[in-house]
């Protein structure tokens, strides 16, 4: 397997978690999304994924884009250990955790959203700031909520084994602390990122451990 | 099963073509994203659903938002007819496709967004239906790249029976006209789009179809 991703990209940071929580193998491809006028626009990438977007996961004759089709992928692909409950009923629960923050916080703050905000609806950087922390303090308020109130939340955010749900979070959490956002409200989200911070597949994932990382 | 949405939104429009190609039945409830300063935002629906956005589907004990939990919940539950292949590439890639709007095109053009551009950041109308255009132009170029050139396309986006890809396509498409996006760049996009309209299971499913529509 081939993952074509970027240290800091969000939803790569997702598949790494999996791939990383399944212990399978593969080779990182940096899709360097700032250099070469962004080299996910390059011809060669667009070939292989044409949203332009990382990550691109690619496993034999298959390329797939979209980081939840990808983390469904690797679940029915390689299953153990699970990331989704058996249940329907927890699977929707830990499938809705995870695309509140793939649907409703992460693609508001995208790269490419916050350069169409700043050159061409002529945003300040200030409120560009607020526009990423609104997004996240609204979709964390939500998943907070989702957690707070069920017992069916544990050391992670469905039960005590680490999901699909917390490999969503975690890399949420990470862009929530890079833009300086109040994470005071949100004490159930704080500790499982930390209950994930003391898991070697959460730690392998991070980005600062990745070969095209950065300062 | 309750469906709780509102006649024009495209994340509940998605559901509700799941449930009527999967024939099953449901009682709607309408969930008035204008009125009373938004009924998505009022307490009885907050402990519904924390995101406050529609839809969210109940099903029994089971709560559970964002369509897309939903599309996979209903997939799982009452498999018969199956909304995604059999097979893990196939359902690799109509997720991908599906995700592709439900990440990528549909979040930037929510209500909560255009609001957010209008009121907080003071965009002129102009400019916020050129937002709007823009996303839907960029997501659907994507898709129909994605779908022009595989051969896995077919009289539907996977093959000749519709299913979650369609389901996500149509009410995207739908957007796009009331918008006047412009449609000549995405033939297959729109011929898959008839094909759908012609299915009694899509007319149902229709925003002017719905127990809460308006002229």
């Amino acid at each position: 397997m081939k993952l074509y991703g970027y240290f800091r990209s969000s939803a790569a940071y997702r598949v790494r978690i999996a791939l990383s929580l399944k212990n399978i193998a593969y080779e990182s491809v940096s899709v360097h999304l700032l250099k070469d006028g962004g080299q996910q626009h390059s011809e060669s990438y667009q070939a292989l994924n044409p949203t332009e977007l990382v990550p691109t996961l690619v496993d034999g004759d298959l390329a797939v884009g979209q980081s939840m089709a990808i983390l469904e992928y690797l679940e029915e692909t390689r299953p153990e250990p699970a990331l989704l409950p058996a249940d329907a009923q927890g699977r929707a629960r830990v499938r809705a955790i995870a695309q509140t923050i793939a649907c409703d916080v992460h693609p508001l703050n995208n790269l490419r959203v916050l350069k169409y905000l700043k050159h061409t609806l002529g945003v300040d950087e200030e409120a560009k700031n607020a526009w990423y922390r609104h997004w996240i303090q609204t979709g964390l308020t939500a998943v907070e909520a989702m957690l707070a109130r069920s017992d069916q939340t544990g050391r992670f955010c469905h039960g005590d084994q680490p999901g699909m749900a917390d490999a969503c979070l975690v890399p949420q959490l990470f862009n929530a602390r890079r833009f300086n956002c109040d994470e005071s409200a949100f004490p159930t989200i704080v500790r499982i990122d930390a209950a994930c911070a003391e898991l070697e597949a959460f730690q392998r994932a991070a980005p600062s451990r990745q070969p095209d990382a950065e300062a």
